[in-house]
């Protein structure tokens, strides 16, 4: 499936008029980066680049495409005639899938031709700002779940393929499992599920219901057991398994009181190995007030698909610097608009993230000169993704989710507060002799910091 | 593209048990709805049945989605089978897209076997989510802009497919255009879109690019004019096209204010036919404080995909009633779990929006039994989609947006005010005798109804 057209009409003009006017093939940078973090998150996380990369593979204009925009009058021809050409042949680096980011990192940037940076533009922002939205919202999730395990179960709040993609963004951030089939099937996350209310409700009986699951699924599946009163569906679960049942399931009323409950009964009916897992709306203020309940695992839907109050994650795609003539051996100049709230750093950035001597960060090192002496303790964040059009990184899921790990071990202890609060690093910007400059991100306090 | 695994583990586990139990073909009745409106909304709006068609006719379990399924322990041989050879044979009904709708609005119906219900439960519910939040936001912008156009330009801040799916809402919505290419290929809406900053900053001065975009799409363009100083901009678009220039588009700052400044500049300038389009985080609200602004079109992004703030409907898919036994002849009994605030009411509904004499909405009356008698001013709500397997409603997106602009025409005029509050009508639950009972859904106030 092409990913062309998830592309912005005003790409294609715009290239269209440069290209009449002989400026498309400016030798330009694009950095993707966001200005401010969501009010009162204290870190972002990075995911989006293996499914960037993917949208970048299937970034062809076949005749379909072509027909469709020359019969529409958004191209004409010699942008036809160059659309169907287009493959990407320039630079991309930028911060690994799971690393964490702040207020102006320099997360992907995009090197070549002004005109096959530009068109890239809509679908990296659509990627990037959904995924690393999920992201952010699942980290914190796990932190406050803090060893037991999360499973996503979002497939049904959210758009169809957004659910596939969040799933994968919750992976990334240590969720465990997913519920959703094609996020199994196409990332290989491990899905999970056994049966909801409608199951029991089909059955003439719960005994009847739990019989047919237990038959099919074995001891070892969870049964949900509030479809009609809990204390009596456990004991039946109990009961019809001699006490080795796996898990069950809670989905309404006051978790905490009913898992403690549970877990009474449970171990009262000797069924001391079956687990308790909790869904039902949670998130991650949910799971933060369920820590002292005897709860083995939660299942998130609504508030994981959603980014938790934060479904978007504000990241945008900026020229940053441009070549003065189509000539490949022109200089390149640092370009910024000067729109009101909205300004720009101009110019190719490095990135390291400052940590002291026992490898706590203390700061987002962004410069546009040569980056200062690392003493050995800094982190360069900045990888190769792309080389003259050609894919060089190529990390595995695994490795995303165990660099999401490690960067965020990294961080102050602070960053995992749920409450409100600054960015749990400082950024500092670094001019081209290497001195800290004004800082144009996130320079007022947040108004969820009170 | 198959859509079979946009789908939860659990389904497939269910039909699993159910199938070795026997209980897979008992014919069974499930509703779509939702309990409560998001908080303080005073309607809600259908969309996605389109989507949701296109999604249940791709809904086939071919080769590679059965090996995979088989493989990895999810499915057993005998369902793998079933799976093969899965086509939906049942009927569907429900209210038309683009409909209103309120709490307990059994706004889609399926029934057939247990089995072939079941596994469209997570697509159908991520689709009528999703879309139907889009579309609600959007109708309340559209509301505010009251006549001025709104353009969807939100494909960079949500997932890439989502994008297109929104963009699909929020032309039901009344929307007049969207920036997204792929939704107007597919869904045939009209795209817009000129140039972004990146294009000014792209070339040597505002003037070489704005003459580049005049001379490539003509006089009727769009210039964007706060790359540097608003004013210089808005006399150098005007004295390039001699006063002829299509429209100005600002991005940033006030836009009230800046609106004001630019209408009077134009004018002064003799440029009294250029149009003034504002973009820039803009939501419901933003357009209703700019009513009184000259400004004539809106351009709407994050807020509009992402939902206003309810990026997520609360739609449930819930088993109402089913047969005793698989026997086709056998009766259907209601069915409703107990767990505590999620109560359904079983049983097959009608639906239909009582009118008095002058056309306005009175009520949402849904009941078991038969319908009262219709006094002529009653509309019914309920379209049959598919009939024993057959779709047999094939409306375009234009009926969908025609039946939104009358649905929303004929709510009291307090369904359109932004502010908090309860829905605009009530719902009216009758039982099967006719005689109004207790309603379940949203019995206390909203939160934000103070």
């Amino acid at each position: 499936m092409t990913t062309a057209l998830l592309t912005d009409h005003y790409e294609l003009t715009m290239v269209q008029a440069a290209l009449d006017a002989g400026t498309a093939d400016r030798h330009s940078l694009f950095d993707l980066f966001t200005r401010r973090l969501p009010d009162g998150r204290r870190y972002g996380v990075v995911a989006g680049l293996g499914r960037a990369i993917e949208a970048i593979e299937n970034f062809r204009f076949a005749e379909p495409e072509i027909s469709w925009l020359l019969e529409q009058g958004v191209i004409k021809e010699n942008l036809a005639e160059w659309l169907s050409n287009y493959r990407f042949s320039g630079d991309i680096w930028g911060y690994p899938e799971g690393e964490v980011y702040f207020p102006g990192s320099p997360v992907l940037s995009v090197e070549g031709s002004f005109a096959e940076c530009c068109v890239l533009e809509t679908v990296l922002l659509a990627i990037y700002n959904h995924d690393s939205a999920i992201a952010a919202a699942a980290s914190r999730m796990t932190s406050m779940a803090d060893g037991r395990p999360c499973a996503e179960m979002g497939a049904r709040r959210t758009h169809e393929w957004a659910a596939v993609g969040a799933a994968r963004a919750a992976y990334i951030a240590g969720f465990a499992a997913t519920s959703n089939l094609e996020a199994g099937r196409t990332w290989g996350i491990p899905t999970m599920g056994t049966a909801a209310h409608s199951f029991t409700l089909l059955h003439d009986s719960e005994e009847q219901a739990f019989k047919a699951q237990l038959a099919s699924l074995g001891e070892d599946t969870t049964l949900l057991v509030d479809t009609y009163d809990e204390d009596a569906a456990i004991r039946l679960g109990v009961q019809l398994t001699e006490g080795r049942l796996g898990a069950i399931r809670l989905d309404s009323g006051d978790l905490g009181i009913m898992a403690r409950r549970a877990r009474d009964l449970l171990d009262d009916l000797g069924a001391t190995d079956t687990r308790i897992t909790v869904t039902s709306d949670l998130d991650e203020w949910q799971i933060a007030a369920l820590s002292g309940a005897p709860v083995d695992g939660y299942g998130v839907g609504t508030s994981l698909v959603t980014g938790s109050g934060h479904p978007t994650c504000g990241f945008v795609y900026k020229l940053v610097a441009r070549a003065e003539s189509a000539d490949p051996t022109a200089p390149m100049t640092p370009v910024a608009k000067k729109s009101k709230g909205k300004n720009t750093l101009g110019g190719r950035k490095f990135a390291m993230r400052r940590r002291d001597e026992k490898g706590v960060a203390e700061a987002e090192v962004i410069g546009m000169g040569t980056p200062p002496t690392n003493d050995g303790d800094d982190r360069d964040l900045l990888v190769d993704v792309y080389e003259q059009g050609e894919l060089v990184h190529r990390p595995t899921l695994e490795d995303a989710r165990a660099r999401h790990a490690d960067s965020l071990a990294e961080l102050p202890l602070a960053a995992r507060r749920i409450s409100h609060g600054d960015p749990a690093i400082e950024t500092i910007i670094l001019d081209a002799s290497g001195d800290e400059t004004t800082n144009p991100y996130q320079a007022a306090p947040n108004p969820g910091n009170i």
